[in-house]
């Protein structure tokens, strides 16, 4: 199979999905960033992600909010929206984390009432993910203390089990429940599901259908993240990421700007474990960003790039010189097997499938060109209400 | 000396500045925490730090944020509200981040215009100063930026030599500025004022009358911070504190909660410098923490309590075997010295010195029985609005 | 029951297993620190820890090290030396990592000569701890890989398993197979065993006597160990602990001499746990420290008794008011059951203890007063040869 | 200025520095990794960088170790032997760690004598340098405490300050002293010249040719290393660079192996600066590097690849586009300018470069068929000694 072919199938295959609430204003503690063009209802996030879509061909699906997408916790009319858009619903994403009622906890909160409430939720989102035709049921738990001796922990674990296996036997059998994991942020002191190993922990307890969600910028420092992924993939418990990039905590970057070179390891070892492997696994990508300072659609798009540049790259190591150089201990060898790869100019053959497939082939600019933004804007910034709120 | 006069003559001279904002509802990005207690006005942020002077009878003065303790940027009666409570206006704290002109930059933005702005809010902030009877500028600055190349980092270190010298110029004689570093959030990728080396480097650039403030959260894992204080101690930059914990980042958690031994090491580094000159040094000892989960009076009397027992322990370190086992040697001698003092039970001592004080034995449990959350609840929850909004 | 008799009965519960290894002269890669009283031979190091169970009366195991105590990785002498002294053989450390056939791995190497060779010597290990008359196998693997693809992460992982299923298939019924994991160090870019995650998965996977050993200094900075712990010991993993504390990385410091409260809060744990159990947990508490600015032996006495005092702060949380402040939310009040039995001066009931059991009330002076170690220094310096060599 | 104009310049003036020490038996306290055709004298280690030199045409000076590569602390006939090879001395690098008395520091030792004896060797330094026509003074020191308490960190850092303007002081005018930081190790609790802050702080207080050197693994997990070089650039204060990378610690893995994105960006702050700026800028660029794992001299090929490749897309950035976009706040263009620019192919260009020097288009493989490691080891092995030792 020659480069450009072995890229394309490659980039046929990768579909990114996109968050809706990557669209709305966000911000940190300190205060949200406004834009004008921001989305305010599920209608226009869905236009904005179709937006993304048109441009990039490879985002048809979009992870919704169960509290900021859906009122009164009702699928509604989201599937057929989507629909409309040339899109389908993706991930749904319950919140126990929001409201005031979870502050000491949602499924692991001392208070058997709030746990009972906290489950309620997972389920009917379990619920809107069988009306809207999701198959996937994403988790991120807020749970923690912020203070030694604030709760028990490992009561607190049994809690976490027992919720999860009753949300795992409500699920229908075609949904897959994925356990996300971040060490710190809101909670301060200790985090319930503070790594892979208790997210795999968690899950496998759950039920055989739970797998974990990798989020790129949930990790200490130092942590190797490839090694993680690796390792998940031989438990067949990699479920799926949340891709984004950081410098010091979650700070929720464009995936790729501050280290390219870890997104393209990470992308390896699964391009690695597939040619390994006959059958494909179904890990779902999905983006989880904030861009406070970047033009939202700009920003979405540039990652679709960024994931597809890094993911030609890993499809180009030549691994048969690299199992050549491992075998013989040549670590030199080896480490360029991978460098090479990386280093490759991969413009080319991406506006080639570009070409190939009908789509632009700079999507930033024919996005910029298309005068989408001003007329969100326009739009929008009529319709905008002073309204706070937090958002994930 | 005996043991009991050394520590009631430490606490005697020990004064612990509370911020205004410290008593309004706080949170994350993903929420605010609220208390049906939290403070709205500054008059309820004045009643709530004379109730804690009034337990601890070591918090006399409170410090102020111009934008959100000032209508319109002006002094108005501030000065006048805290005298009636006994207590006296400390820091000022401007604040040129909320606002979103500042999204890319106050002092360091690349627009002149909004640079020219930010200094204005700056001299106004001096005014207000110079109106209350504050000497003390705290000057904390959100600029950064969040990608690679989006700024360029010379140019903003140059604008803000130049901010902070024009409004070191229009400082009274009286009045200190402070320089705040912090690592990162909300920049993700740069922050311009980012360690000590460069806050100190900007206050010598600004004019004799700046120091670093030193926030104990505001480091990256593994700094030294007592190291960083002893050395800003010698070179007279050391201004004062921002007291807090942290398990992982800037986590604003009650000082001395995660790990009490530091802060003791901090103490001790003062009290060594203060037995080794005849001046006293002006250091401001100011609390800036996040009270989500707490009641947020109960936290700052637990803030104030910790800060006096760790001090008392570092006023109980036996110097003089200290400073033999250095000379010869002896590592674990030295560290039995730190390490004794830290064990101590200093809770009879400080007792004492609160009964000689007419104070109450046991803070907390007075305030509790106050009744004074109660009463304050119940007026303040009438008055709340449900305005959003974002704090520091 | 009364304090001083929960602190007695902990006290007597409590044995602290002392290394070999640490003992001997050790260094950081910069170079060794040489003491003159360092032990040579096993027989050295065996009255060394003799030397510190004499004063504190809790020391009566020693870890042994096969490369370094046995000759020709035979048992020989060992445990009646040890019983001569009143001691036993502890925890047995195979050397996977000295030998330069290791350097790309050992059990993880991908010549299956060098993973036989590796397996053979830990065979050989689980037979010198049966002659011994030991039953835990306690395994450190240096194996790792330097730089981005030198290494085929899942590979290496499978041959992990492979190797610790048939060691524990070789174990006899008694003996238990320790799992340690560290996130770098030698290896700088991936470790095969990096967290805890990953020793649990693998301990599993080997058979039902692994257990994971967790060794204080082995967490990424931010990681919550005493939540590990408190995981571990839900999943019935926890097996043992190498302690040792640092400020950055790896330092094997003197537990405790950092982050005391760390300690104790991870000792609360298992407190807590072995309350609410009917029946003992078989945890190891092992030390594993370098010390080498600290006479040797004086280090591990400080070190027994740091673990003693943090073991009695920790059995004397009033666990009943804490599970009322949790049940109840108080999270001020939470946090302070811990924080007041840490501040307790527990130096009286500890002497008292030692009084009871003919110990030394002071043990650090009662070993200086000895004169132990000026007969050791002239002794073993007589014998000392310029031998370099590495050490754990 | 064509694209290819403007690498070749950059090229024709880019010098790299390589270390006598880095071709020598290196490891981890867990032991030296051996290799037959490591260097054992400075005749070998100046063969090996000649090598090095040979195929990349950019490494013409070595920096020597005084402690290792110097016979009774005497420049001998170092500047010959170097002359021989079409080489020069580079930077002094004196050791005051490796001897037994520095154990509690060096110039920080509340020993007298032995700050003393380590002034001395530092004045020794400075004569050898003198004598081999250098003029460049390398100050690292491992001067530290491992327990609170153990040092006086303040009367530390006077000591320091003596010791450092006693040296500046003797050093002849064309020579310039370069201060490195490190976090920690050995030191494990504190290191005098902890952070680029200090080494700034100290080179000041030295004299006028006293800079500070910036190596690149010496840092904490988060610390944005490229901003601390456009500070010490604004303050006139960078003196040069230890290259090399890490994922962890100090792993002193080959540079760029690890984060490539991150070399790129320090790289442009100094080509950004030298595009503003009349005068060049004398910087040291030289390699601090451990190859424990792969062939030193081909790693040492490696790393000159991987700076030259990183220069070059360096300078490739379109500036003119960057100021465009900061002005007018476009972050994601401002981002783009230098992932582009890192994106770029540069091969072609850096070979085109080399064929004009007359160099071999890939020196790995030409150095690899030059059978000259082959002959090393042949000849070295027969002389290698058993001999222990440290390293740097």
């Amino acid at each position: 199979m020659t480069d450009i072919t072995t890229v394309s199938d490659g980039l046929d295959r990768l579909e990114i999905e996109l968050p809706s609430w990557g669209f709305a204003d966000t911000g940190t503690r300190f205060g949200k960033y406004l834009q004008d063009s921001a989305a305010i209802t599920l209608e226009d996030k869905l236009d904005d992600v179709a937006e993304v879509h048109r441009v990039t061909g490879c985002c048809p699906s979009v992870a919704v909010h169960v509290l900021w997408d859906f009122e009164n916790g009702k699928a509604g009319p989201a599937a057929a929206l989507a629909r409309d858009r040339g899109l389908r619903i993706g991930s749904i994403n319950p919140n126990v984390f929001q409201d005031q009622c979870y502050r000491l906890g949602s499924v692991a909160n001392a208070d058997s009432e709030i746990r009972r409430r906290a489950i309620g939720h997972l389920l009917d989102s379990v619920e809107i993910g069988r009306e809207v035709g999701s198959d996937l049921l994403s988790l991120w738990f807020a749970d923690g203390t912020n203070y030694p001796g604030q709760g028990h922990l490992r009561r607190r674990k049994r809690w976490f089990e027992e919720a999860l296996r009753e949300v795992h036997d409500a699920m229908p059998e075609s949904m897959t429940m994925l356990v996300e994991y971040k060490p710190f942020e809101p909670a301060f002191y200790h985090t319930d599901i503070a790594d892979w190993g208790m997210a795999m922990s968690l899950a496998r307890s759950a039920g055989p259908r739970a797998k974990v969600l990798v989020d790129t910028g949930h990790h200490l420092q130092g942590q190797n993240i490839e090694h993680i992924v690796a390792f998940l993939l031989d438990e067949g418990m990699l479920g799926g990421f949340h891709f984004n990039d950081r410098h010091y905590a979650d700070d929720d970057l464009t995936v790729g700007s501050i280290d390219p070179y870890r997104l393209f390891r990470i992308l390896f070892e699964i391009v690695q474990y597939e040619r390994e492997c006959t059958r494909p696994l179904p890990i779902a990508y999905m983006i989880d960003q904030s861009h406070n300072l970047k033009p939202k659609i700009e920003a979405m798009i540039q990652t679709v790039e960024m994931v597809q540049g890094m993911l030609a790259r890993a499809l180009l190591v030549d691994v048969e010189a690299l199992e050549a150089a491992r075998r013989d201990g040549d670590v030199v060898d080896a480490e360029r097997c991978l460098a090479d790869a990386f280093a490759t100019d991969v413009g080319p053959m991406i506006r080639e499938w570009r070409r190939g497939r009908g789509l632009p082939e700079d999507p930033i600019r024919n996005h910029r060109e298309s005068g989408y933004v001003a007329r969100a804007a326009s739009d929008r910034l009529a319709r905008k209400s002073s309204s706070g709120g937090s958002y994930a």
